[in-house]
């Protein structure tokens, strides 16, 4: 039996030369990006009368992600969909990415592979290219670092929210964290039919890229992506907008699965739990009704959850109606990395 | 008397915070980026008739760089520059940076804004925006990833060499490499004059954008810059490029101090040291003279070393000419990380 190779054993070039076998040539270069992998830089064409954005994203093994937790292809999808999710929050449109691995050296090259084709399989349909990136040696933690480039007009930012506009979120909150808490704690899930779904929504994000480009063309003032939970980030749309908003918390959608396992806790993995990669808008009212319909055509709920309201003064930005009606202030501040 | 604060008392919000108030507007902001640090991503309004390149480097402590060699402004330097130098071997002006830090929550507030003051004051004079980034937590080493946009029209390539064109370098070689021998043994350098011109070398490079924008301009047929050493960098365009070079190393320029400090082993240290970041290019011959002539108005040397002749069948692309006059093969392969 032969050990699987691992990256010592191969070296810097083998490494690049098994992860671009894995690129095909569509993945590499596209209808915008002419020249990728192996010169200096990346060449590109920006689409003439848009406008570009520029994001980047870093997993750290151990804090952002485990390997007894994640198998590599999905890690590979998650470390591309984290940054295209942000992508989506512009409304833009993605264009390329560059991926960056600091590595041991211990691991194995199938591995590594694997992680590539995780990201081949998202940057596909969405005609990103791989367009380059690094590879570095490290004493550990693996670290995954990418950044990807889009590009789209209008743009959406996170400071135009008005007084009036309607808040809404896409899809459902609380089913990543729901899958932490079953991969932290196996036994909660042990049974459950659903159990793969809410792991699945953890690993897996899905990046709302052609609801960022419906918002941003109809009625939409404000949008971001949902990373540090709906009550880590709203504060920053606010913020960025000086604006107040009401948030009735019996709006939040919740699938029956959280509820389920989740009887004590699902709201609150609603709220704080992070990492569900919606998206957070605020609507115009006039421009509600048509938002949601056309969010339907791309496969997106959009529901209403709140409303924005003039900054307060002497008060909390926030306030929101909890599960028996009372409407209260939400103490300020976000999650902290370092706290 | 109170100790300086550490991020992990600050926060990750702290942390911005502070980074930001070393970050002027001018820094933030440009003609071209407009909106910078605090959304889901930056947006820039490219030149039209231009197109975009990309690039990204990494610097890991411990093997990059050393906190007892550098202070953390020449390494806020430094992570710039290497970057900025890929865009200068496009021929291409940067437009914007941005900046992943990888930190454990140990490192002193004020330690980062000196990395942010080295950043700045390197990308101020070239108009480039620090327009975004991450912080991420690790349990160490020290994470530094920097990206960096540029544009321009026409842009350089590895791969356009062509037999027949005359082999050039920009600056001098080795006074990197030198320098880094002299932070690793102290006692060399002890006395001497040039001992921190060297060590200046290897810790504050010096990108060449405007040189690299001149040789897009004029006759140069393609480019690269030198990170791994002239024998390890060399073979990568000509591999690009389906050709074969003739070096003479008695032509390559290398300062007095290099040799004066290390008379057996300056040669080596030209050839094969790194991290110069100077540039290599390939020039037509008829546009030699108006090159070299182009490049002294913004301050920089062509020194030819070399030409480039047809893929050799059979035998070594690459034949160097040594100190005594004997022109040898050399051993294919470039400086592997993981070797």
């Amino acid at each position: 039996m032969t050990a699987l190779p691992r990256i010592r054993d191969v070296g810097e070039f083998g490494l690049i030369a098994a992860l671009n076998s894995v690129l095909p040539h569509s993945a590499r270069v596209n209808g915008r990006v002419t020249l990728g992998i192996g010169d200096d830089a990346a060449i590109w064409a920006p689409t003439s009368g848009t406008t570009s954005v520029i994001t980047t994203d870093t997993l750290i093994e151990g804090r952002h992600f485990r390997l007894d937790w994640t198998d590599w292809r999905s890690l590979g999808h998650k470390m591309l969909a984290v940054n295209l999710s942000d992508i989506a929050s512009m409304g833009a449109m993605p264009v390329l990415a560059t991926i960056t691995l600091g590595l041991t050296g211990d691991e194995h090259v199938a591995d590594l592979e694997e992680l590539y084709r995780g990201a081949v399989a998202l940057a596909e349909p969405h005609d990103v290219a791989i367009a380059g990136g690094d590879v570095v040696r490290t004493t550990g933690p693996i670290v995954l670092s990418v950044t990807v480039v889009g590009e789209g007009e209008p743009l959406l930012r996170r400071d135009g929210a008005q007084p009036g506009d309607r808040l809404v979120v896409s899809g459902t909150l609380g089913a990543s964290a729901a899958g932490l808490r079953l991969l932290e704690t196996p036994d909660i899930g042990q049974g459950a039919t659903t159990a793969d779904l809410l792991v699945g929504a953890h690993l897996r994000p899905n990046p709302r890229i052609a609801l960022g480009k419906v918002l941003a063309r109809y009625g939409a003032t404000a949008a971001m992506d949902l990373s540090d939970g709906l009550l880590g980030d709203l504060p920053k749309l606010l913020a960025a907008s000086g604006v107040g908003a009401r948030l009735d918390s019996r709006l939040v959608p919740v699938i029956p699965a959280v509820r389920a396992l989740f009887p004590i806790h699902w709201l609150e993995l609603a709220l704080r739990g992070g990492e569900d990669y919606e998206l957070l808008a605020t609507v115009r009212p006039d421009a509600l009704e048509e938002t949601q319909r056309e969010a339907a055509h791309v496969g997106a709920t959009l529901t209403e959850i709140g409303e924005i309201v003039a900054s307060p003064v002497g008060q909390s930005m926030l306030m929101i109606t909890d599960a028996e009606g009372v409407t209260k202030a939400v103490p300020e501040g976000a999650f902290d990395h370092f706290g």
